[in-house]
């Protein structure tokens, strides 16, 4: 294993009826907050006007940046930053998924910053300081209400950049299961999708050492997400499965998961390219690719690994051989992405063709070699695409 | 399961050569540090030197308080206290196992105060302020260098008390693994029930609902255990089985493994009268309780639990009935702890007969009842100690 350094300073209110805490928490950092959101459904679940409630009643200024999209832009993250300026925001609000969270982070930095966001997203210009983050989660997915990451679209170029810096980690997010009682069951299989490709991208398949009980808590949830996504794709108001879901997507990215391990995220790069140029769900784009990259990767090196995946994660025989049991692990994932949870087994299916397939797997190797479980080159990638189709 | 707020500051530093970045962390609280030990045995490995020598080339003023026993007396924290005021301290490091971090904690706590550190212990007084405590561990046990717990002895009134307060949770913790290198196979042993404990009590064995994914997380540290402590007692050099030790004693208690749950925790409750009256080592008293308390509390309401713990985590047979599993799981930990580890297996192999039974029964219950996975009397309590003899 790696030496590591571990902090996530996040507080979590979690369960229900926890609001009543929002508006002393933000009074610590200041009066004046913006609070952003993404379509609307926040009014639909009737969250904006409990939001609103708490605010008001602990006397608070309340500014409101809304449309933040699924895969948030960069001139979003720009109109939300000259708010911040032109009212002297104190504090941010994100009521939402990992979306709208990951573009309010982005606003908290770019507050500070004359210039476009995208120099930050794109890292040529550094984040020196940020406005406080709070998120009150309505999507269980991402991690981002308890990380210090983001990840930002420009349509313009068809890029999509992310990273993490400590600055964005929210101060407070409150999560509340019932919040997420409405999202649909598409969407719900989408957070599993990605909540388990967090865990297998960082750091569960690697060629890098890890630390053994680390291993086993990746393993616990995936399996978390195999058990509950099902239920809620089922039962929406089922609670255990909602909290259970909603616990996991934080721990699968905050960290702790991390601790030991090294590895770069396959693919995650892969999937940023198919949403900078299709805006598509990003659990979606993920589990579309996961099982043809573990195909794709497949050989006597990795098998073993792949192995260990089916038998502890589903069951897969131990007394089959590695390539065997690699295999029987790899269809028991993609039965239960598409059948289970009934994701869209194609990219064809989700209207992708290959015209773009060339420039994506350039971006997606940086232009050269993406390193992770096996080190890819942008034809590897185009040719993980092209088994997608 | 149950609302919870979870947030944990600390920032760990993990693995080997990380106290290069002690001085730099410590001077953002200030240039008086107070660094306090127990009974040299830092000297011996070379650790203090090492420490001393990051303290100097940063350019701090050391003062010194050595000494901290196992069982940390309220009268040396009252030293620390003293030195901390008279010395103008702005910064605690901790150096050594939970015993020195928890007295550190109190230390830090009392410096602000006018009185007896008893006082705070006990409740009787709040606490309002603490200087802030940094920790480099050399035991992997109780998980004080993560989480905001102490607990202090009064031997002069034979009494054990401690409690949590987000005041006495570390900055920073540095965990090298190679400094618990030198712990010998009787304390590694300890140290490992000690972790297990800390998970059973708190809280795996609950007449309360919990959360499923942490449940199975609450396994994983518990088979952490299993799989290394008999490990490091054998290889005592073993960095593997070290590391995740150390992690696992972390996370055992930093807040985590305790989200969604709710419990009082019979057997340090129970043990912690040992230990005020007859100064053992913490984890040593409660490997002597626990399968006396499980064998005790045996019933149709609790061995269905029992049982599934065995299966999970020592294999036991599924197909057996709960209450045969459930001894199963029981004699299974016996086991562990008591052959593998070689721990002794009753408290008149360490020289504690029944003089005390009935004053340490009616402690351990707050003089009434104590509420657990299932609530005990002080008769009930005096029957578990007679079955440890």
């Amino acid at each position: 294993m790696y030496n590591f350094t571990f902090q996530n300073t996040t507080k979590i209110y979690f369960g229900e009826n926890q609001l009543e805490h929002l508006g002393d928490e933000l009074k610590q950092y200041g009066t004046r907050v913006l609070l952003t959101y993404g379509g609307g459904s926040i009014k639909k679940i009737g969250l904006y006007d409990k939001v609103m409630d708490e605010l008001k009643s602990a006397g608070l200024t309340v500014f409101e940046l809304s449309g933040i999209e699924p895969n948030p832009r960069h001139t979003t993250v720009n109109k939300g930053a000259d708010i911040c300026k032109k009212e002297k925001i104190d504090v941010l609000l994100a009521v939402g998924g990992g979306s709208t969270i990951d573009c309010t982070k982005f606003i908290a930095a770019t507050a500070f910053y004359e210039g476009d966001s995208w120099d930050l997203v794109t890292q040529k210009a550094p984040i020196t300081k940020a406005l406080p983050v709070f998120s009150v989660l309505t999507l269980s997915a991402t991690g981002s209400e308890m990380d210090s990451g983001g990840v930002i679209s420009n349509m313009d170029t068809n890029e999509k950049y992310g990273f993490l810096h400590p600055l964005l980690q929210p101060k407070v997010s409150f999560l509340d299961p019932t919040n997420t009682y409405s999202v649909s069951a598409f969407q719900t299989a989408c957070g599993g999708a990605d909540i388990m490709s967090h865990v297998f991208d960082i750091f569960y398949f690697t060629k890098y050492p890890k630390m053994d009980m680390i291993d086993r808590v990746m393993e616990d949830v995936i399996k978390t997400v195999i058990k509950y996504a099902p239920v809620a794709v089922k039962e929406p108001t089922n609670y255990e499965a909602r909290a259970n879901l909603m616990w996991a997507a934080s721990w699968a990215l905050n960290g702790f998961l991390q601790t030991g391990g090294f590895q770069a995220a396959s693919c995650h790069n892969m999937e940023h390219e198919l949403s900078a140029y299709y805006d598509i769900t990003h659990g979606l784009g993920l589990a579309i690719l996961t099982p043809r990259w573990m195909e794709y990767i497949l050989d006597e090196t990795t098998a073993p690994q792949f192995k260990k995946f089916g038998i502890n994660v589903f069951g897969v025989d131990a007394s089959l051989s590695d390539m065997e049991g690699a295999k029987k692990a790899i269809s028991s994932l993609s039965e239960f992405l598409f059948d289970t949870l009934g994701l869209q087994r194609t990219l064809t299916e989700i209207g992708i063709d290959e015209r773009h397939f060339k420039a994506m797997a350039k971006n997606a190797c940086g232009g050269d070699v993406m390193h992770g479980y096996k080190s890819l080159t942008p034809e590897d990638v185009e040719n993980i695409y092209r088994m997608c189709l």
